[in-house]
C-alpha cells in the first residue's frame, strides 16, 4: 500500500469526508501530513490564525478556553475520528480557543487554504463542510442548555450517562480523563465535582479510580434529565 | 416596485446572502414567504422538524433551551438582520432549540427543502452557508468561555461594554430586553443578576429603567475582562 493510499483510506474514514467523490477525496488526501504527537503538546493558541485543519485519527484533544487572566477551561474534548477546528479554518478567522493534546496523538494536517479552495470548487465538499459545522454547532447548542439549565450533579449524571452509552455498558464506564479536566470540561470546580460525585452516590453512582458503575441507571435518568432529542 | 424585487433587496440586505449572484439571489427571492408577528408569538418548537430558514428582517427572537422538567432558559437573543437555525434546516435534523419573538418582528422564511437543494446545486450558496453557520459556531464558543470562565458580574459587564460599542456611545446604553431574560442569556437567575449590577456599581455601572450609564469603562473592562479576539 502506498502513502497515498493509506492516507486515502483513513480519510475515507473520517465522517465528514466519507460521502465525497474519489477525485476530491484524493485531492485532500495529496494535502494530508501526518503528525504524532506526545500528551500535553499544544497544537495551536488561541487567537492565532489557522494554517491546516487538524483530522484527528488517534487519542483525545481538549479544545481550550484561556481568559484574559491567563485561566484556562476545557470548552470540549474532542475523541477520534473528528476535525477541528473547521468555522476559524474556514473563515480564515484566528482561533478562539486552544488545542492541547490530552493523550499522545495521530493525525493529519490538511492545509488551510487548499481546503478552503476545494471548498469553493467542489460542492460535494461544500456540503460535508456543512454538515459538520452543524453538528459541532449543535454540540455547543446541547452544552449552553447543559451550562445553563442544570445544576453540577445533573450535568455529571448526564456525561456519565452518555458515556456509559457511548462505551456500550449501562452499568459500567471508565473515564476518558481525570478529574480535573472533567470539572472544567463540566465548567465547574475539582471540589464542586466531588460534591457532585457524592449526590449522585444517592442514584447509584460509585467511583473507584476512573471506573465508574451506575447501579440505577434509570433512576440517575430521571435525576439527571438527559436531552431528549438524541445525537444525531 | 414589484412584491418580487423588493424581497430580492431585502434579501441582498442579508449579510449571509450579500455576496450570492443575481440569479442565486432571484431563485431564494421566489421562495421567500413573508411573516409578521407580534411579541411572545412561537415560530417553532424544540424538537420540531425544520420546515423552513428563519430570516429576521425587524424585532427580536429568542432561541429558548428547554429543560425536561419544562424549565425555559435563553440560550442566544437574534436581533436583525439575521437567519436561524441554519444547522438544523441544513441538516434536517430537529430543532436544539424553540424560537419565541420578544418583541413585533418581521420575517422572511425560505423553505428548507428549496435551500438544502440550492446548497447542493450552487456552490456560492454553499459557501455563504458555511461562513453563516461559522459565524454562529463562534459565537457559541464566546458563550460557552464566556460560561465558563467568567463571574455573573464579569459576564454582565461584558455584556454592557459589547451592547455600548454596538450602540455607539461608550458611556451609556439601552438594555434590549428585560431582566429576567437579560438573567437567563446570562446564565443566571434575576437575584444573582440585581447582584450582579450591585457588584458593577464600584465599577461605574448605574441603571435607570432600561438605561444603563457606564462611568468608567476602561475600569468595568479591566474587571470583565472582555475578550482580545474581536468580533468578526
Amino acid at each position: 500500500m502506498t502513502d497515498l493510499d493509506e492516507r486515502l483510506e483513513v480519510l475515507g474514514d473520517v465522517p465528514a469526508f466519507a460521502a465525497l467523490p474519489d477525485p476530491v477525496l484524493r485531492r485532500l488526501a495529496r494535502q494530508a501530513e501526518a503528525l504524532v504527537l506526545p500528551a500535553g503538546a499544544t497544537l495551536f493558541e488561541q487567537g492565532a490564525m489557522p494554517t491546516h485543519l487538524h483530522v484527528l485519527l488517534d487519542g483525545q484533544v481538549g479544545l481550550l478556553g484561556v481568559g484574559a487572566d491567563g485561566q484556562t477551561t476545557v470548552v470540549e474534548v474532542l475523541r477520534p475520528v473528528d476535525q477541528f477546528v473547521l468555522a476559524a479554518v474556514l473563515t480564515d478567522a484566528p482561533y478562539l480557543m486552544a488545542a492541547r493534546t490530552l493523550e499522545p496523538v495521530r493525525l493529519y494536517l490538511i492545509d488551510a487554504a487548499t481546503l478552503r479552495q476545494l471548498v469553493e470548487a467542489e460542492p460535494q465538499l461544500a456540503v460535508a463542510m456543512i454538515v459538520s459545522l452543524s453538528r459541532h454547532f449543535r454540540m455547543l447548542v446541547r452544552q449552553v442548555k447543559d451550562l445553563k439549565l442544570r445544576s453540577t450533579a445533573q450535568r455529571l449524571g448526564c456525561y456519565l450517562l452518555e458515556l456509559a452509552r457511548q462505551q456500550g455498558d449501562p452499568a459500567r464506564l471508565k473515564l476518558p480523563y481525570d478529574k480535573q479536566l472533567l470539572a472544567a470540561r463540566l465548567g465547574t470546580t475539582p471540589e464542586n465535582l466531588s460534591r457532585a460525585f457524592a449526590t449522585l452516590r444517592d442514584h447509584g453512582v460509585r467511583t473507584s479510580g476512573a471506573t465508574v458503575s451506575l447501579g440505577r441507571p434509570a433512576r440517575l435518568a430521571e435525576f439527571a434529565q438527559p436531552d431528549e432529542i438524541p445525537e444525531g
